[in-house]
C-alpha cells in the first residue's frame, strides 16, 4: 500500500506536476481493452530515463508494484495494475522518433511512439515499418514490443521481434541497460533484447527501441477469394504458402462473419460463402504482382475457390479489405460479451481447427465467428456470449474457451500469437507448459526482478511467496 | 575432478561405448577451431534425450563441468574444456533430421546434423534453408544456433536466429523443456528460445531444433564491382543497401586479400584495385534479377566501381566467388598467425572503419587484410603476426586487436558479428558491457545454471566463487 510518504518521494522524483494520486488520474488509467478495471494507487509521467531508473529503484527498496503503460489498448490486461501501485505511463514524455537513420534502415524510438505515427514518419522518406497490429492508430511501440505485436502483414513480413534490433531499458534495481546494437548481426552476451520482446513488462521498463527498416515496396494489389466451405479456404492457404509464393497477407474471414459485416454495412459480400480470403502482394516490379498474382489464383482455384477477384485501383482494393477492417465490430450482433482469443497453429491444422470449432459451436451452442491472420496460422476465435449476466451461461463460454485453447494446443499451436498473456490467459499456461518450465520463467523473472516489483500477477508466473 | 566413480556412473548411463576417458579420447576431443588445447576428463556420447538428462542432472549434483560439442568448429573456443569435465558430444547419437514438413515449410532436426547436408536435404525438396556460415561443411545446426551463426546470404536472408521457431532442450538440472512452437507466431511465455540462441552451450543443452524453411528462389546470379579504393567500395556498399534493393550477398575483399588469392591461384584478379565487391541476387523472375543487377551497376558506378562484370553462366559465378572462398586460406601469406575477429558495425561506418584499420596497420606494422560480410556490416579483420613465436610482437599484435575491438565499439558495433565470445573475446567483454550489463548476465546464467557447470569460464561471465 502506497502512502503520503511514497507519493511525496515520487513527486520529489518526476516533479508535481507528473505525478497523481486524484481519483480521476486512478480511473483514467484503470482499464485497457478487456474492459476490466483495477485502480493504481498512483500514476506517474516519467520525463526521461533517469526518472524511470530514479522511480525503479525507489519502488525496488519499497516493494511497490509498477506497471508499464503505453497506451493501454492490450486485450489481456498486461497494464492492468491488478495488485494497485504506481503506473508508470510513458504517453505523456516518451513519445519522441529520435531519428531515422537513412544510411543504413534503422530508426530509434521511444517506447510511447504510436505505431501509426511511426509508420507514417518512415513511408514519408520511402522506408517501411512492417508490423501492423489492428490497434495501430493508437498502440505504442513499447507496448507492441513488450507484446510483440503481430498484423496483418505478419504473412510475408514477419512481426515486431523480427525488427528489433537494440533496446535500453531499467531494471526493476534501477540499472539502465543497453541490448543489442544497431547492427544486422550481434553475437556477444546473452540475448536481452531477445527475452525482453514479449515479456509483458515484467523484466524491465523499456525507454528507447532501435527498429530495422526496409525500403517501401513500389507496388501492391489486392485480391479476394471466395469459397464454397471453410475446410476449402483453409486448404487453399496452406497449400499457396507452401507453394513458394509468399503474400503479404493471406486473412480470413468465416460464413458467420461475412454476414455480421454484411449486416451492419451492406456492402454486396457474397453471404453464402464458406469463407472469403483477402490477400495482398507486393514489389518493386509489376510482372512480380503478376506472377504472384497468378499462382494465387490458380491455388486458390485448385483448392474450392469460386470467384477470384482482383481489385483494379485503390478503391476496389479498399472494398476488399473493407469487411476484414470491419469486422471485430460487426460480429457483436451475435452476443453482448466476446470472448475473443487469438490461438495460432501451423497452417497446415487450419482446417481440423476450424472444423473443431464448428463442432463445439453446436455443443455449447454459441456462435464462434472466426476471422483473422491465416497467412500466418493466427485464427481470432469469438465466443459469442449473448447473454453474459446470466453467471451459468458466461461459466458456458469460458468452458468452451478453455476447450479451444487445449485443440490448439493438441494441433501443436499456442495460447496466443499477438496478445499476450497477461491477466485474461494466465489461467491457462498450465495447459501449454510443464512445472519445468513454469519454474524455468520463475527464475528468469527472478534473475530480472526479484522483488517481482515490475507488473506482478501476470503471465501466470508463480513467483512464491511475494506473487 | 573426475574419479572412477564419476566415470562409471556415467557409463552405467550411457553405456560402455559412449563413454571414454582413455587418451586418445581426450587428446581427440581437446581443440577446436583456436587450435588452443585443453582437455577434458571424459567424452560422452548421448543416445538420446533421456540420456542428456541424466547425464546434466548427475554432473549437477557432482558439480562437473559439462562442455556440449557439436563438430569443434568454433572460431572462439566455445567447444574447448577449459576446467576440464565432461565433453558431451553430440555428433554419434544427435545426427538425424527428424521431420521436413513440406506443408508449413518447417524442419525439425537433432543438433548433430552438419549444416551443408541439410541444406541439401531440404533443396532436394525445393527448400531453401538460408544461413551458410563458411564452416558449413562441417559445422552442425546445433552449434550454428549455439553461437547464432551468419554466413554470406545474412545480407537478405538473415542469420540463424531468424530461421530458429523452436527447441528442446536440457537444463542443467536434467530438466526438459520445449522453447517455441512450430507457429510463426507465438508469445505465450518469456522467450526461452530466443535467449538460448548464442548462448554458447552455457544455459541448456539443445536436444532437438525446428527451423523455418522458404521456398527456395528459382534463378540467381552473381557479379563483382571492382573499386579504385577501398572507401569507395564500403560507400558503395551502404548507399547500394539503402537503395532498397537487397542482394543475397554483398562480399568484399580488400587489396591485401585480392592479392594474396592471386600469389597463391593466379586466377587473374585485379590486384591494383582498392577493394572488390562479390554480389549475388536472385528470385523467381529473370526481370527480378535484371532490375536487381541494374541498380547495382547504377549504384557501384556512382561510387568509383571502374569495373562490373556479372557472370552469365555457373562456371562464370564460380569463378566470381573462387577469391571470396580462398581468402580465409590465402592470406596466411602475410604472416604465421592469423589473429582473426568478425567485428561489425552499422553499414554507414564501414568506410570509417577500414580507414581506422589501414592507420592501425601502419602504426603497429602488421598487414591487416580484411574482407568479409559488408552486406550486413561484418568484416573479418586479420592482424597477421610473422613470427608468433616473438612474444614482444605477439603481445603487439593482441594489443592491435583491442585497438580494433575499441573502434568497433565506439562506431556503435559488436565484439562479434559471428564466432561469439567464448574464451577468445572473453577479456573484452568488458568493454562493450556495463557492470550493470555483465551483471545481469550473470543472473541470467544463475537462473538456468546455478552451479555453473554448463561450459564454465565461457563468455566473460563473472560467477563468483564457482567460476
Amino acid at each position: 500500500m502506497l502512502d503520503k510518504s511514497h507519493i511525496e518521494a515520487l513527486k520529489h522524483i518526476v516533479g508535481e506536476e507528473n505525478c497523481y494520486d486524484d481519483k480521476a488520474h486512478l480511473v483514467a488509467y484503470c482499464y485497457d481493452a478487456t474492459r476490466e478495471r483495477y485502480e493504481p494507487e498512483a500514476v506517474v509521467f516519467p520525463r526521461d530515463e533517469q526518472d524511470v531508473s530514479a522511480i525503479l529503484a525507489y519502488c525496488n527498496t519499497h516493494k511497490i508494484p509498477i506497471i508499464p503503460r503505453g497506451a493501454g489498448s492490450g486485450f489481456t490486461g498486461g497494464a492492468l495494475p491488478v495488485n494497485g501501485g504506481v503506473v508508470l505511463a510513458l504517453e505523456r514524455h516518451f513519445n519522441k522518433i529520435l531519428e531515422i537513420d537513412e544510411k543504413n534502415l534503422i530508426a530509434r524510438v521511444q517506447p510511447g511512439v504510436v505505431n501509426k505515427m511511426f509508420q507514417e514518419a518512415v513511408e514519408a522518406k520511402g522506408l517501411f515499418y512492417p508490423p501492423d497490429p489492428a490497434s495501430q492508430e493508437y498502440s505504442t511501440l513499447g507496448g507492441n514490443v513488450s507484446e510483440n505485436a503481430g498484423g496483418m502483414r505478419a504473412a510475408k513480413y514477419g512481426i515486431t521481434k523480427d525488427y528489433v534490433m537494440a533496446l535500453r531499458a531499467v531494471l526493476p534495481n534501477g540499472d539502465i541497460i543497453r541490448a543489442g546494437k544497431k547492427t544486422i548481426k550481434d553475437v556477444a552476451g546473452f540475448n536481452v533484447a531477445g527475452i525482453l520482446i514479449a515479456s509483458e513488462g515484467s523484466l524491465a521498463v523499456i525507454t528507447e527501441i532501435t527498429l530495422k527498416l526496409i525500403a517501401k515496396p513500389k507496388f501492391s494489389r489486392s485480391a479476394m477469394g471466395v469459397f464454397t466451405s471453410i475446410e476449402s479456404a483453409m486448404n487453399a492457404v496452406y497449400k499457396t504458402m507452401a507453394s513458394g509464393i509468399t503474400p503479404v497477407a493471406m486473412e480470413f474471414l468465416d460464413n458467420l462473419s461475412i454476414r455480421a459485416v454484411e449486416e451492419r454495412f451492406a456492402k454486396g459480400l457474397p453471404i453464402d460463402a464458406g469463407a472469403i480470403l483477402i490477400t495482398q502482394v507486393d514489389g518493386d516490379l509489376q510482372q512480380q504482382l503478376d506472377f504472384q498474382l497468378e499462382v494465387l489464383s490458380a491455388k486458390f482455384k485448385e483448392n474450392g475457390c469460386i470467384d477470384f477477384r482482383i481489385a483494379q485501383n485503390d478503391t476496389e482494393a479498399q472494398n476488399l479489405w473493407f469487411a476484414r477492417r470491419n469486422v471485430s465490430q460487426s460480429i457483436t450482433i451475435y452476443g453482448k460479451k466476446k470472448l475473443n482469443e487469438d490461438i495460432t497453429v501451423p497452417r497446415s491444422a487450419l482446417p481440423e481447427l476450424l472444423s473443431r470449432i464448428t463442432q463445439l459451436s453446436e455443443k455449447y451452442n454459441f456462435k464462434i465467428p472466426c476471422f483473422g491472420h491465416t497467412g500466418d496460422g493466427n485464427v481470432h476465435v469469438n465466443v459469442m456470449v449473448p447473454d453474459p449476466q446470466d453467471e451459468a451461461m458466461l461459466k458456458k463460454g469460458y468452458e468452451c474457451i478453455e476447450e479451444i485453447f487445449k485443440i490448439a494446443i493438441a494441433l501443436e499451436g499456442t495460447l496466443s500469437g499477438e496478445h499476450g498473456i497477461g491477466l485474461s490467459k494466465a489461467p491457462f499456461m498450465r495447459l501449454a507448459f510443464s512445472e519445468a518450465e513454469m519454474s524455468l520463467f520463475a527464475r528468469i523473472k527472478k534473475a530480472f526482478d526479484p522483488n517481482n516489483i515490475l507488473n506482478p500477477g501476470k503471465m501466470g508466473l508463480n513467483m512464491g511467496e511475494n506473487s
